[in-house]
C-alpha cells in the first residue's frame, strides 16, 4: 500500500486555503479602506480598552461554557481554516477498489498484510476487525460509533466559534453602553462628548466585526471541512463492508463514486480509464 | 428516445423567470421611487465607500466561510434565478411509462438501446445499472446516494446566499457605526453633522437592502428550484425500480402522478387521453 | 352516497371565520383608536410614499423568492383565512363506517357504485384503487404521496406570508433610514426636522404593523387550516385501508375517532347513538 | 378501584402552584419597586392608551392567527398555570401493578369490573378495548393516536401564549413609534417633548414586560404541565399492553418506574415496602 | 469490585473546573478593568435598583415558567459548573471488561455478587435485572427509559439557565426604558439628564452582562457535562447487554472504546497493556 501513504503525504503538503486567505484579506481591506476613504484615521478605531472588554468578555464566556481542552482544540483548529488539506476521496475509493479486487482474486484474508500498512487509523481499524473475523453487522456498529465520535470531536471547535460569534456582538454592545454611561456622567464638558461617544462605539465595531468577519465564518468553514472529512470515513466503512460481503468490485465503485461531487466523478471516470463503462 | 431529447431541448430554451424579473424590478422601483417622491436625490444614496465596506465585508466573510469553488458556483447559480427552466415532470413520467410498457411487452432487457439514448445522466445511470442486472435494492441504495449528492451540491449556493443575507445587514451596521465614529470625532463643525450622519446611514441601507431585496430572496428561489429538480430525479428512481420489479404500467403511472402538483395532474390526465381512467 | 355530498354542500356554505374578522378588526381599532386617543391624527400616519416603499419592497422580495403561481395562490389563500369552511371530520368518519359496514355485509366489491358518487377526489381515488384490486401496501404508498403533495401545496402560501412577515419590518426600517438620510441632509431648516422624522417613522409603522398584525397571523391561520384539512385525508386513507383489510367496523370507528378532538368525540358519541358503547 | 378515585380527588384539590404565584409576584414587585425606588411614580407608567394599543394589537393578531375556540381555551388554560394539580404518576403505577397482579391470578378477563370503575377516560378506554379482545398492536395504535391527539390539544394554548409573547414586544414598539411620530410633529413646544417621549415609551414597557414576565413564562409552564400529563397516559398505555401480554407484574413495575423522576422513584421504593427488591 | 468504588471516590474528589473559574474571572476582570481604564468608576455601575429590576424580573419570569423544584435544582446545578467531576469512562469500560471476562469463564450468574457491590445505581440496576433473568430486549427497553429519564432531569437546569439568559437582556431593556421615562419626565433639569440616562443604562449592562457572561455559558457548560454523564450510562447499558448476549470480551472492548474520545482511546490502549492488539 505504498500508493496510499504517498498520496497521504501529497495531500498533507497542506497548501493555503485560498478562499480563507482571500476572504479575510478582502474583509479587512474593505473595512479599513472604507474607514480611510471616509477620512477616518485607523488610530481612531484602535482602542485597547475596547479590545480588552470585547475579547476578554467573549473568551471568558466561552471558557465558562466549554472545557479547557475544547477551547485549546478550537484555537488550534483555526489553523485548519487556512490550510487546504482536502481529503482526497477519489484516492480513497481507488485504494478500496484495489483491495476489493485483491480480495476477489486471493480471498479476503489476503488483505491482512495490506491492513498493516494502511496509514489512516480508521480504515486500518475497520480492515483489521474484518481480518479478525468480526461479522459485518458488529463491524458496522463499531465503526459507526467511531464516526459518531469523530463527528462529536469535530463539532466542538465549530460550536466554540459559533458561541464566540454569538457572545461577541452583545459584549461589544455591553462595552458601548459602559462607554456611554461614562460619557453621560460627564455631560458638563460637551467638547469631549463626541469623542467619548466615538470611543464607546469602537467596542460595537469590534464585537460586530469579529463575530461577522471572523468567528462565524471560521465556524462555518470548519463545518464544511469536517463534513468532507467524515464523508471519507463513510466511504471507507461502506467499502470495507462491501468487500467483506463479497460484492462485485465494479458495483462497489459505482456505489462509492456516488459520494463524490459531480466534478470529482468526472475526473474519476477519466483517471479510471475507458474500459470501465462497458465492462460488466 | 427522440421524444425525450426533443423535450429536453424545448425545456432548455430557458425563458425568463418572470417572477424574479418582476420582483427585483418592483423592489428597486419602490425603493428608488419612494426616495425620489420624498424629495431625496438618488445621488445621496450612491456612496462608493459604503458599497466597498458592505460588499467587501460581506463577500469577505462568505469567502472565509465557503470554498472558492462554492463561491464561484454560487455566483453562477444566480443566473438560474432568472431563468425559467422548470423541469418538466409530466414528460419524465410519460417517458417512464413508455419504457414500462416496452419492458412489459418485450422484456426489461429490450430497454438496453433506450438507455444509451437518454440524455439525463441520472436516468441513464439508473437504467444502465438495471440493464447490467444490478438488483433493485443495490440500485436504490446507489441512486439514493446520487440524489443525496445532488441535493448536497444544490444546497451550497442556497447556503452561500443565505450566509450573505446574514452577514450583510450587520456589516452595514458596522459601516454605519464607523461613519458615526468619524462624525462624532468632528462634532466641532456642526454644519457637517447632518450630512455626515446621512453618509453613515447609507451603509445600513445597502446592508439591509441587499440582504432583504436580493440575497435572501435569491437563496429562497434557488431552494424552490432545487426542490423541483430533485423531485424529477426521485420520479426517475421510483420509476426505474418499479419497471425492474415488473409493476403494472398503469399502477406506476398512478404512483408517479402523485408527485405532480394538482394542476400538473389535470394537464397530465388530459394529455394522457380518455382510455385511462377505466382501463384496469 | 347522497349524505356525503349533502354534507359537503352544507360545510361549503363557508360562513365567516369569526376569529379572523374579530382579530383584524380589534388590531386595527386598537392601533388607530390609540393613535386618536393620543391626539395624533389619522392622516399623519397615511403616507403613500411609505406605503409604496414597504409594500413594493416586501412583495418585490417575495416575487423574487417565489414563483408567480405561488404568489397568486398565496393571495387567493387569504380568502380562506376569513372563511369558516372547517372540514367536518365527524361526517367523514360516519361515511367511512357506513362503507365499512356495507363492505362487511355485501363484500368490498359492492363499494364500486359508492366510489363513483364520492365528491372528495382523494377518497374517490383511494376507493377506486381499492376497487381495482390494488394491494393495501401500494395503495398506502400512492396515497401517502398524494397527502405529501397536498401538504407541499398547502405550505406554499404559508411560507409566502411568513416570508412577507420577515421582509416587511426590515423594509420598513429601510424606508425609515432613507427618510432619516433625507432629514439629515436638510438639517439647516430645523423647523422641518420633527415632521421629517415623523414621516420617516411611518415606514417603520407600516413594516412592523403589516408583519405582526397581518402577514404573520395570516400565515399562522393558514397553517392551522391546512393541518385540519390534511387530517381529514389521513382519516380517509386509514379508513379505506382498514376496510380493505376487512377490519371490524367498530374497531375502525374506535381508531378513526382518535383523530377527533375531545369535543368532537363527545358530539360523535351522542350522534352515534347509545347502542355503541356496549356493543362489542 | 376506590383507591384510584380517592387519589384522583385528593390530587384534584388543586393547591396553588407556588412557583407561579411567587414568580409573578416577584416580577411585579421588582419592576414596580424598582420604579418607585428610582423616584418614578406608578401613575407615570399607567397609560390606558398604551394598554389599548398593546393588548388590542397583540390579541387581535392572536385571534387572526388562531381559532376562536383555541383563544378561549388558551385563556382558560391560564388557570392551570396557578394550580398545582400534578398528576400523581406513582399512584397510576400502583394501580396498574394492582391490575397486573389481579390479571395474573384471576385472568385478564377479571379486570372487566375494574374497567367500569376507572375514572381516567384514557385508562378506561384502553382497558375496555383490552377486555373486548382487541389485539395489543391495534390497541397500541389506537391509544397512541389518542395520545397524539391529547398532545395536539395541549399544544394549542402553549402556541397561543408563545405567539402572544412574540407579537407583544413588536406591537409595543409600534405604539412607541406612533407616540414618537406624534411628539415629532409637535416639536414646536419643547416643554412637552420629554413627557411626550415618556408616554410613548410606556407602550414599549407594556409590550416587553407582558411578553417576558407573563406570556412567554405562561407558555413555558403550560408546556411543562402538559408533558407531565402525557407521561401519565404513556405509563397507562405501556402498563395495559404489558398486562395484556401477560408480563410479570414485577417487571412491569421496573419498566414503569423508569418513567418516574429519581425523587419519585425513591418515594415509590419506600411506599412499596421492603418485600419487593428481592421478590423475583 | 473494590476498584470501582475506589475510582468513584477518586473521581469524586471534585477538583475545580479550571475553565469555568478562569472564564468567569476573565470576563469580570475584562469588563471591570475596561471600565476602570476608561476612567469610569466601579460605583457608577453599582445600582441596587437596576439589580433589583433585572434579577427580580428575570427570576420572577423563570419561577413562573418552571416548577419550584426545577428552580432549586437549577441553582444547585451551578455548583457542578465549577467542579471537575468528569465521569471516567475509561474506568467504566475496564470494569465492564472485567465483568465480561468473569462471565465468560464462570458464567453470567457468577456476576451476582459483583452486582451487589457496584456503587453506580444505573449499572447496578442493569446488572441486577440481568441476574434476575430478564431478557436483553426488555432490559434494554427499561434501561433506555432510565437514560431518557436521566436526560430529562439533566435538561431542566440547562433549560432554566437558558430561559434566564433569554429573559435577562429584555428585562434589562425594560429597566432602561423605565429609567428613561423617569428622565424624560424631568427634562426641566438638564443638569441631571446625563446622570439619569447613565443610571438607566446600568440596567441594560446588568441584563446583557448576566445573560452573556453568566446565564448562557452556565447553561452551555451544564449541557456538556450532562452529555458526558449520559455517555457513561450508555456504555454501561451496551456493555451489560453485550455480556448477557455472551459476546467476546475483546469485541465488547472494541465497541465500547468507540465511545471514548481519541485522546482517551490512546491512554486506554497504553493502560490496557500490549497483549491486546494482536490477541485475536
Amino acid at each position: 500500500m505504498p500508493n496510499m501513504s504517498d498520496n497521504a503525504e501529497k495531500t498533507s503538503k497542506k497548501a493555503f486555503d485560498l478562499a480563507s486567505v482571500l476572504g479575510l484579506t478582502l474583509a479587512v481591506v474593505a473595512i479599513l479602506g472604507g474607514q480611510a476613504l471616509e477620512g477616518g484615521s485607523i488610530e481612531s478605531i484602535m482602542q485597547p480598552t475596547a479590545a480588552l472588554i470585547v475579547l476578554g468578555g467573549t473568551f471568558g464566556a466561552c471558557l465558562l461554557q466549554f472545557q479547557l481542552a475544547n477551547a485549546m482544540a478550537s484555537f488550534k483548529a483555526v489553523v485548519r481554516v487556512f490550510q487546504d488539506a482536502k481529503t482526497n476521496n477519489r484516492e480513497v475509493i481507488q485504494e478500496i477498489i484495489r483491495l476489493a479486487n485483491k480480495a476477489r482474486k486471493e480471498g479476503v484474508i489476503s488483505l491482512e498484510s495490506d491492513a498493516q500498512k494502511i496509514s489512516d487509523p480508521f480504515l486500518k481499524k475497520a480492515l483489521t476487525m474484518a481480518m479478525d473475523g468480526v461479522e459485518p453487522k458488529v463491524l458496522r456498529e463499531t465503526m459507526e460509533l467511531e464516526i459518531a465520535n469523530l463527528e462529536e470531536e469535530a463539532e466542538q471547535p465549530i460550536k466554540f466559534w459559533e458561541a464566540a460569534g454569538g457572545y461577541s456582538p452583545t459584549v461589544g454592545i455591553l462595552g458601548a453602553v459602559l462607554g456611554l454611561i461614562h460619557v453621560m456622567e460627564n455631560l458638563s464638558d460637551p467638547s469631549k462628548l463626541g469623542s467619548g461617544i466615538a470611543v464607546a462605539f469602537v467596542a460595537t465595531v469590534y464585537g460586530v466585526g469579529l463575530a461577522n468577519l471572523v468567528f462565524l465564518p471560521v465556524s462555518g468553514k470548519l463545518k464544511l471541512k469536517s463534513k468532507a472529512h467524515l464523508v471519507a470515513k463513510e466511504i471507507m466503512l461502506v467499502g470495507v463492508i462491501s468487500i467483506l460481503e463479497g460484492e462485485n468490485p465494479r458495483l462497489i465503485e459505482d456505489k462509492l463514486r456516488s459520494y463524490l461531487s459531480r466534478e470529482e466523478q468526472e475526473v474519476q471516470s477519466e483517471s479510471a480509464g475507458t474500459g470501465q463503462k462497458k465492462a460488466a
